[in-house]
């Protein structure tokens, strides 16, 4: 019998799940809807018939050890989803423990960048570090803070929330109904309103000028940095600049050995890292500097989401 | 015979050092100068001398279980201070290692505001929690986070620099070399810059502009504020205004239970604590409204550098 957990990241469309080992082998792993079931009741059952059937074929050669779920807005002390932006499922959602019904081994929940976290402490870059922050660069900017080797989920459960700590008093509109957040500059949505900011500021020729608001993408600005389109190429600067900056005010804060970027715009790779290292270390207190290293996620083409919430159970177990 | 730990709190001009029970009780005190040893070994010897001195009528009633300091820029784990702009010791000074040769209890270091973080979780208002924040308001502003019951000393024990998050890009010069610091906002001196600004800005009449820069102290800025001085008045909401927002952005970080407000500046109560609520609430994420306490250190008026530094080693000791 080999020891398994079952790893689940709920995003706002689909829902992946994963039989992840010690060494953080996935044996098996399927997927789900989450945006057609407007109820969380009819969710989790369709959800445990479908790693019931994925793990049909190997069942009687696993022991599951435990389910852990990433998922946007978990509260890790009482296994609830609370207001979660992107999901149907509205208020707070005892999801825990609802979830009982199917399983009696340990159900865990954290936020999905705090889930990336633990999982590239388990099985990525930041394997044996006691310090560490990752940062995931997508639709928003999510975070997941080591400090002495444990995860900070704060006294209330709630804790890195770095894409909504300030750049600007009276910056962009944020979802949060904030003003100026970290998020709304950088992430795949925030580089996007930078580009729509240069189109007004520049007169450069750019081949981001074709597109709508719709139509673009991070990845076509990224596409058009590789082409030295000069808007593009600034629209990185900036969004480099700023998290660059940010990145300084939280070695000030927790000091970790490293600090990883994961998720789409983490993948542009030195056209983002260049600004971002050097806004930071020139904003970094003079005892940090040379330091602290910035680095792309170890499992960055990996299903981090479901090793990282598979990771959940393995930490909780004090493997 | 009763246990014991001596508690030294090293600042610039003078040296505290207290023996302190379980309780924090201070049962001798006594000071040595310190900016009059130009070399840390001569210092150290005076140190342990005095210390020697004061305890010579209780010796035989107690066991001396260590010794604990808070010291700017010391570093809890390698026991050094490292470059300190206020003291004479200059580079790096092997702090615990020399001072061995008096004593062979344990003998631990860590900053001043490390120190009064400790003090505060053991002695103060943070009795019991696991998440808190403690700010101290002086010359500078320093930082001492805890998470997880830890103190966050960082990979390199240096963390909790607070005083030197970004508040403004091109703001004020800080000592440290950067620009636009928050403890060039909020601190003793940070309030006194803001006043000569807003002299500058403001036409009001204020009690204020009689005192050229190096007479005017919080102190008197203070004072004028309880008499309605429109500038003081100003300047205490100036200040709390930034002070708020970027507490705000420390719980993002690791929503803490409380965050204490200690030092001299911290003194002025409510003319500061309103501004700061105000700007602290309205800059927090929605999800952690209503929910943070920013209170006055428990231990404000008590030799709190000297109990945190004794609470250090409690603390080593797992008591």
């Amino acid at each position: 019998m080999k020891s398994v957990v079952i790893g689940v990241d709920i995003g706002g469309t689909f829902s992946k799940f994963g039989i992840v080992d010690r060494e953080g082998n996935i044996l098996v792993e399927g997927s789900i809807p989450t945006d057609t079931f407007e109820n969380v009741v009819d969710y989790q059952k369709s959800l445990y018939e479908a790693i019931e059937k994925a793990i049909a074929p190997i069942k009687s050669d696993i022991d599951i050890k435990g389910i852990g779920f990433g998922a946007p807005n978990a509260n890790y002390y009482k296994g609830t989803i609370e207001s979660a932006a992107n999901l149907k499922w509205k208020g707070v959602v005892h999801f825990a423990e609802l979830f009982k019904k199917y399983y009696n081994f340990p159900i865990v929940l954290t936020n999905d960048a705090n889930a990336a976290a633990i999982g590239e402490g388990l099985y990525g870059g930041a394997k044996g570090m006691q310090d560490y922050i990752v940062i995931t660069l997508g639709t928003g900017l999510g975070s997941g803070i080591v400090a002495n080797g444990k995860m900070i989920y704060g006294f209330d459960g709630f804790a890195g929330e770095l894409g909504h700590v300030m750049v600007e008093p009276n910056g962009r509109k944020c979802g949060c109904g904030k003003l100026g957040c970290l998020e709304t500059y950088a992430s795949a949505t925030g580089i996007k309103r930078t580009v729509f900011k240069l189109l007004c500021d520049m007169t450069d020729e750019s081949e981001l000028r074709q597109y709508n608001f719709y139509e673009l993408t991070s990845e076509k600005i990224y596409e058009a940095a590789l082409r030295n389109d000069p808007v593009a190429l600034k629209a990185f600067e900036f969004t480099g600049n700023i998290l660059g900056a940010k990145l300084a005010d939280a070695v000030a804060f927790s000091t970790p050995e490293a600090i990883f970027l994961f998720g789409g715009l983490a993948k542009a790779g030195e056209v983002l890292f260049k600004p971002i290292r050097e806004s930071f270390e020139a904003n970094l207190l003079p005892i940090y500097r040379n330091k602290i290293k910035i680095l792309p996620s170890g499992l960055q083409d990996k299903n981090v989401a479901v090793m990282g919430a598979s990771a959940l159970i393995w930490k909780e177990l004090g493997n």
